[in-house]
């Protein structure tokens, strides 16, 4: 097995994980109606638009991250990442927030289907080459590896938005 | 780069990703009280004790999947795995769950210690022969990838036992 197709399994892996939870977002937001998407998750937790705005968010963050440009919604970032859901801060509607998680995924996909395995393997943009040198898992790839858990975690989350007769 | 390097920096990036779901589950275990495990995770949705149970088992059947040998706590998975919470099955306890768990992950993390890189990138148990040379991306490393995220989604939901001013 040469070097390059082992490469190229493992990104396959980890894009494919990667892309199963964004499916998993976007069957919700065909399945639930944005008076849900207002609910809380749960008694005095995160709303479901809170959550919804800080995937999209997180997402938007992975385009610098992969060196692809820059985020798409940097507005997003002080509403759903710096702040908590009740800053007070106006928050976007649901059908903007829909519209800006498709299109930064759309981005990020594109982008994505551009980049070699070696790309892959290079440094993230928030880590040094010096830092690099010395821990170099910290590329690319293990970004979307731990976003993907990073969503998997709201979803669990977001899970609870759904009619409980169909609990998750 | 040389092929086994490469292959060993996968792995590293994914059991590592995998370890630290396994903490985050460690800390919660370590600050949530006997009678908060029992609670609901949200109104109507499934108990702490029985997302322990879920959870518990779920990394036992990692064990025959990587083939480091039988569940070691079989009887897991009728109560958590296959039915609900409300199945009306006798749970064990959260203190005989939490040492269930300990050793589970006891008898991962010594096995996978001796897997070689090139171990991670054969099939699972659970995919034939014929099936994997279609699909090389069903693979040992595969499993662990798939099961962080699945846990992940669930230390979500076992985050709302928590306080609510201590809100994740």
């Amino acid at each position: 097995m040469s070097n390059e197709p082992t490469q190229a399994l493992f990104v396959r892996m980890v894009t494919s994980a990667w892309t199963t939870q964004n499916k998993y977002l976007d069957d919700l937001l065909g399945s639930l109606t944005e008076a849900q998407w207002m609910q809380k998750t749960a008694p005095g937790r995160n709303s479901g638009i809170y959550l919804l705005g800080h995937l999209t968010a997180v997402n938007d963050g992975i385009i610098p991250l992969l060196d692809l440009g820059k985020r798409l919604y940097p507005a997003l970032e002080e509403v759903f990442l710096s702040k908590p859901d009740d800053s007070g801060l106006p928050k976007p509607s649901v059908s903007e927030l829909k519209n800006c998680w498709k299109e930064v995924n759309l981005a990020l996909t594109n982008g994505m289907n551009k980049m070699s395995a070696d790309d892959w393997f290079s440094r993230h943009t928030a880590v040094t080459a010096e830092a690099f040198a010395k821990e170099p898992h910290r590329n690319k790839l293990n970004i979307l590896i731990n976003r993907s858990i990073h969503q998997g975690y709201h979803l669990g989350q977001l899970a609870y938005l759904k009619n409980t007769n169909k609990e998750d």
